[in-house]
């Protein structure tokens, strides 16, 4: 049995000195509160405040990086226990899925889920022994045993990680009854919906008619034309704002942002609605989408978050299996420069406007993104995302972008993540690159170490405060 | 007020034993000439060698690297004296936008611009507090106050930074009278122009037709079609290399070197100067352009330097309003393999032939330039350009491409500015960036200490001397 | 004269700390068997067991590292005695080749051909001082004496350098003689072939025709259809395996896989062997050929290492006047995603298919190749190949890649040299470097040392030999 080990200076640099900065600046940013203004956590979850169900359901199933590198490495998505759209039995002793789960612990070796969920296991469930087929029985009793306690009911864990705010991701189609219960309760956390109409601007994705039905349903305006349609999501963009909402979010296969000619987009929408739309239109109109939506963000002040440049299901087998979010979405090169072009000409020197932009391909941060973010004021810099939320891929991220956009061009930490339990422990990661990163360049005498400080505690708290502002009273 | 700190040993590795060799190799480059062989500073400041104006003409309103992080923070360009096209007020007030730019300092944290400012100001002018607004009036004065002064007039400064040559960028049009005002003088300063015929290839600008009757004008050639082009081009060479030039200069959106027929290119050259030219046309006929360049320069002996992949003005309304070079320009992807392969076929392996060849696509370093330059013998790597000259690119720069390339098969640091009091700052920089790359690899043990000295001397003087041979006698 | 100095710190971290761990990672692997999976020594050198015949043929001429870095620099090949197909003459006197070799040694500083060299002059020949005009001759004579012992001939120096296996590179159109003549002899040393149909599936070089009638002759198997050449070539994939081949090698210019209709492809060989075939319809067929070779490994076992993105010959006099792998050819972007996405999904979950993919183009890291091989089972990375088989290279390839595949799916180190004596010292490279890695995850607080010391094995032996596991009983 091997001792699990979370070392209180881990990634910080390791020559001494520079050490011994990166130590102090953490010091100021490691216990600020926890601005999550991106993440994939159901309100629900706080909603009703029910127990997590069991270690496998908490850390294994639903966590797509877990998934996908035990898939990587032989396991099959049932034995995993992730369930099939066809109803096929799928393994569901969370037993046997949480001995998968130790006896592959070391293909994480490097990643940072290995981090996370050290963190998570010895911080949160005072685990202290390594995963293994060994451990695997004593680590579940261990952790299902914390589970039933009321400490670690979703509520409390909110206020111990010292949450400030919680943004979900929410269909436009949502009635938000869950943020409703919330803010009705005595419970006085923050937990904000984030717009995301995906599901609506792709037209020819599957189940997009029914989308759009139900959008006329859930907003009251007639959907039958395309500007009925842009009518209902400002409906429902504001419906938002009422219950919170600070932004919205938008996943695109590209960063086209063209817009079309109103007749263009008219022929586009009815032709879909007629179910016939070819893939050239349908691209074409999910690009003329984010240019309307940005013209919606100027006049309402929803934060537009951009997310292009992904491969959704690559093995289409498996897509149809299982659906989106099982570890088979693969990332693609994106053209920022050409693509956001239109929007940053309309709004990019719009002060009414602000855009936060992601990617995956981080070959674009210092031809594409960095140049852009340093120029256009409506523009931050999303900072890493997906598979580069680790800490050598976010110190590439400040390496290579804020020599041209500097610190200040780029928009807080966002968590991103379904894994309610793990938000502190990728802040956590976060602020230690930031620290290490900024000591760097106090040890390498091009800043001061009250500059650095400063500098880190923007980029924990003040600018993700300033990113994302409130639009209600 | 923070004071103004210029830390001795910036920039090199933080590690005491590394630090040591880099501080070891840097003491015998440090003081060695600066070869200036690639910017845009003006001969006439140093034909005419009048005092600079003010602290905010000399340092914000000319330097795009600072008007454009402070407009990506919400200034306007004409807040920041930014002269409009169409003449309408901009602010004229120097301390007004020494004001803005001294309150935005924090911006600049982590860039280069910090680097270059922090040691013109603590160097050149005394400065011994950071800019802010506090300070900002105090520092106006001070510095206001030495640029009256004899010492700081451009042929002054030129001794005292130790420039051994200085190389202007101009128009074949250009009659170089400012240059030879100052062959004339009994001031020994070097300064050569460059030949850059960018306005004379793209033949589907604003102005082209003005510019090849101008060039018919000052060649004494007729340009009425494309052979009598080629020569007017030619005797406008021949004109800068007996006023000393050594070298072309050539910015393309692509790296296309393509050859036409003859019979092609003199079909679209005459339908340009008809007035009609389609956008394929006329980027066939860029590429073309290179080639014959090329042809050209291994006939006289010019150095080719290529700087491809950039969109110029991508927000147009601000170049509409504001020209070209105001910090809207932004890198795009750059495909050298294909684009330099007819150029290298034919000429890659003359030995009359030399082209430096650069990007701000960094991609392309370990895929495409290193191995390119890694074989043909008349092409060399130039160091990084523009965005990527700072600290953390050009370490990537001598990662990337060293392993395939070596040291000598890249050319000596370019400066690239309008800004002349940078110019001892942005060599000090890359100066310092070589001993550091070289000192890990002597603490690596890969190096020995006696070799990386010789190879930082050979970078820093050496091989741009030979790079950029004088071709007048 | 330079002493020749082989620091046994090399490449390890410069931080002492880190170096101490790196130092005592390496010491568990440093001595374990090289298993030499792909590489380009003629299995006949070990049949014949023939001395070298003198240090120029062993050290310059065949190795393409060695002649382009020197022809960048101005040397011809034919000075350096590469042999020209026309047979014209060349330089033969080996102590001339040997001068010029040794007169261009800085230009190697900084390059992983300095670190072979400088390995297998000190440690296989005694060499202790530094290659240059002065010290040739006397090393020629002192490696040239060497050679002649028996101690230095292939074999011994086979069993010398600990190798466990060592795969050939051979056409489907061998008769594997040399290999039979080792296998038939008391020597026990393991050579295997390895399949490479490239002259056989690229139907429009030169040569397709005789390889394809050729193949029916060793075959026995009609090729005049498209189902005939299939089989043909399962047959001698068949043979390949009884002569103990473990895998097979593919070089294609893209990453495409995308299989044809069976008529078309029956279309388009049947016009390929008709003498004209469109270089579209030949792309597609190559494509398509990676997917038959897939099912055909699929149903055989042998794994299948990908290499795309390569222009061959870049300079086409040079191709016709020396022929291929003489430096001159040069990396291409690759698409991954789309490209293996119809192997990926017909085979990328097959427990009985693997196949591993190489690039030398390093944007894919952690954008393409990472994802893919992280969550599909069958795939893994090679590691870093040609241009990118350096340490700084390498170092970007494990922080590239493992935050998103981690260790386990990545595939042992291949040397792929043409330069027998360099296998040790490559093999040493990648050792220090992964030692290097590892011990930065131990320093930096992320991993245990007992861990890093077993995954650093698990690279080094436990990885390759389950990569790639004998097929013949």
């Amino acid at each position: 049995m091997r001792e699990l080990i979370l070392d209180d200076d881990r990634i910080f640099p390791t020559e001494p000195a520079a050490r011994a900065i990166a130590r102090r600046i953490f010091t100021e940013i490691r216990d600020l509160p926890l601005i999550s203004m991106h993440g994939h956590v159901e309100a629900a979850v706080l909603a009703n405040d029910q127990p997590f169900t069991d270690p496998a359901r908490l850390f294994v199933v639903p966590d797509h990086y877990v998934t996908r590198m035990l898939v990587s490495q032989g396991a099959s998505l049932e034995s995993l226990g992730v369930a099939r759209r066809d109803g096929a039995p799928v393994e569901t002793d969370p037993r046997a899925i949480w001995r998968m789960f130790c006896a592959g612990w070391r293909y994480f070796r490097g990643t940072p889920s290995r981090l996370w969920l050290t963190q998570q296991l010895y911080e949160i469930f005072g685990v202290t022994v390594e995963p293994s087929l060994e451990t695997a029985d004593q680590l579940y009793e261990q952790i299902d045993a914390k589970l039933h306690e009321p400490a670690f009911r979703p509520r409390a864990l909110y206020q111990r990680f010292g949450l400030e705010i919680l943004a979900t991701t929410d269909s436009p189609l949502s009635d938000l009854a869950a943020h409703q219960v919330i803010a009705d309760s005595e419970w006085d956390g923050l937990v904000v919906p984030t717009f995301r109409p995906d599901a609506l601007v792709h037209i020819n994705r599957a189940g997009w008619k029914d989308a759009v039905a139900r959008l006329e349903a859930v907003s009251g305006v007639e959907t039958g034309d395309y500007n009925g349609f842009l009518a209902a999501l400002r409906q429902r963009r504001a419906f938002f704002i009422e219950h919170g909402a600070r932004a919205t979010d938008h996943g695109h296969a590209t960063a086209d942002t063209t817009p079309l000619e109103p007749a263009d987009a008219e022929r586009i929408y009815r032709s879909a609605l007629n179910g016939s739309v070819s893939a050239v239109d349908a691209a074409a109109f999910a690009g003329n989408m984010l240019f309307e939506m940005a013209q919606m963000s100027a006049d309402d002040g929803l934060v537009m978050q951009i997310h292009p440049g992904v491969v959704q299901g690559h093995d289409p087998q498996v897509a149809a299996t299982f659906g989106p979010d099982v570890g088979f979405d693969i990332p693609l090169p994106v053209d920022f420069v050409r693509g956001l072009r239109p929007l940053l000409q309309a709004f990019g020197r719009d002060p009414h406007f602000r855009c936060v932009v992601f990617t995956i391909d981080e070959t674009t941060y210092s031809r594409e993104l960095a140049p852009l973010a340093g120029v256009y004021p409506a523009m931050r810099l999303g900072v890493p995302w997906w598979f580069l939320d680790a800490p050598q891929a976010m110190l590439r991220f400040r390496e290579a972008v804020t020599e041209t956009a500097g610190f200040y061009n780029t928009a807080g930490f966002v968590d991103d993540t379904r894994a309610f339990t793990s938000i502190p422990a990728r802040h956590d990661v976060a602020r230690r690159v930031d620290a290490t990163y900024l000591a760097q360049q106090v040890a390498g005498g091009v800043l001061g170490l009250d500059e650095a400080i400063e500098t880190a505690i923007d980029l924990t708290v003040t600018i993700p405060r300033e990113a994302y502002p409130p639009l209600k009273g």
